[in-house]
């Protein structure tokens, strides 16, 4: 197989990064030398948490509605989501001037249903599960003609999510690893494709919750796995991984290394306590799987993908 | 007056920053539209939470450890401090390669003692008055010989202090007004100086809990008061006002707000939820004080310190 088989290519990434310049924070590389000496590696956190609307997601929904026609624009964008692709989305479509509509689990953490509603999005919530969401996101479609830009099984979004990697590998060339969270896979893919722009690609892993572990469960199958009822505190993992960024992960990543619950919750805490940063759980899953694997990390430079900070503050995970 | 009269001048302000380029984290100075609808403003944060040992103290302390000869050097350091200090200045002094005493008052948070220990420095703890701490430092200096560095009534502290803001206004040319917390006014002097570096100095304001409302009063006194016992949550602001401190502060800052706290709490869960940022008490004493005192903000270009993010995360304080 050959680069040119993939849903994107890395120079769409770059392509996508000169895109979005202009409406993206470039967030902080931050670093601790207690986290260091804890977790026995050299890490570089690319704070995404720090971007608009509190995530990566927001570079991936920017690319994909700079990308549409004005005939297309003018009808809208729609979505499904667990919360900050919806978001995103729906900022950047405010930003673009055109109206948004995301359909949410109704399980969904209140503080992302805010955010979509104050990005300017129009919410619709559907029951908790893969159909239901599909269902809305069609009922949506047939009402209002808007136009679907999928949380990751998009080339548009998977360019630009990558984004994240090539702004960190701009400013710490010299990594030896990078690890980002795995759930439907759009930042892991396009985090794949930024690495392979470098002329010596650094390794690059996927860290997804046991509870939510389609992606690794697919790379043991070959294929997409069919059943899939995530259970996590990660909630944006909880998508199954999807058909266009299934392949680019199963071509380039080094593995996916899976971490349980307890040690979500343990490194969340860790890093908020050592980075001084409000990261959601899903970024807390990279973190455990430096800790429960250092076999892959011992003694490297490795590059983090921070992805998000959306949480809701009342109680926090590890309060019983 | 002249400015030739204050303790520490503008000029040692830039010397300072060129002094502890290398070792000091350069801050991103981050926003949220969504503050600055909420408070009417356009607010842009120094994110010194992220500094090295988690706050700005960190600055002053590698200023003052820095410019030691090295006879007085090798016998060491000591300060008395509620904690961000001591942590800092352990850590500038391991970095010299020096001891470091830090004395700590018995009901220091836990995370701030771990922190100095953290970074190599003995602690010494004391009952929680000023006089126990002053007499606890005085014994630590007769059985070790160790040279002084007070938390803020020190010109070089001041001076490293002051490269926070003088940071932010190289970033933000054209803020019109600049505001930082007060305790011992350490920060607020070294962001007075700082900003009579610019052609147009912004207006600076000092924010300051009603708890510990000692600089407001001596302002309002003309003098600094004799009897303070301060009580508030903003564990980093329960120092009384400096000798060294006050005249600059009297000289050149537009006044010191005050806040309750219950505006302190409030304003600290409104930062940790739309920065996505751990900022201790003392630092949402300033957006406190943004949302109070409207008047003096409102539709400026406004300039925040956010001190630090050394907080227990056991329990929160909006948490009952």
């Amino acid at each position: 197989m050959n680069e040119s088989a993939d849903a994107t290519t890395g120079e769409e990434v770059k392509e996508a990064a000169a895109r979005i310049a202009d409406a993206v924070v470039r967030t902080p590389v931050l670093e601790s030398q207690r986290l260091n000496q804890r977790l026995g590696a050299r890490l570089r956190f690319k704070a995404e948490n720090l971007q608009r609307t509190g995530a990566f997601k927001y570079r991936g929904a920017t690319n994909a509605v700079r990308l549409l026609d004005e005939a297309t624009a003018v009808r809208g964008v729609a979505t499904h989501s667990s919360g900050n692709h919806g978001a995103a989305l729906a900022r950047a479509a405010r930003e673009l001037g055109i109206p948004s509509h995301v359909v949410m689990p109704e399980n969904s953490v209140a503080d992302k249903v805010e955010n979509v509603r104050a990005g300017g999005g129009n919410v619709v919530f559907c029951a908790p599960s893969q159909a239901a969401r599909e269902q809305g996101l069609a009922d949506v479609v047939r009402a209002t003609g808007a136009h679907v830009v999928h949380p990751y099984d998009d080339a548009r979004v998977i360019a630009g999510q990558g984004t994240a990697a090539l702004e960190l590998l701009d400013d710490v060339p010299d990594l030896d690893v990078i690890v980002a969270p795995v759930g439907g896979g759009g930042l892991l893919s396009g985090t794949l494709l930024a690495a392979r722009t470098r002329d010596t690609p650094p390794t690059v892993w996927g860290a997804e919750p046991a509870g939510a572990d389609d992606t690794a469960q697919s790379l043991r199958l070959g294929a997409i796995v069919s059943e899939f009822q995530p259970d996590t505190i990660a909630d944006g993992l909880r998508a199954r991984v999807g058909d266009l960024t299934f392949p680019i992960i199963r071509r380039y990543a080094a593995g996916v290394l899976t971490v349980t619950e307890a040690e979500i919750v343990a490194a969340m805490r860790l890093l908020w306590e050592r980075l001084r940063l409000i990261v959601e759980p899903s970024s807390a899953t990279v973190a455990a799987a430096i800790a429960r694997y250092p076999e892959h990390f011992r003694d490297r430079h490795v590059g983090v993908i921070l992805t998000g900070g959306n949480v809701a503050l009342d109680r926090l995970p590890w309060q019983t």
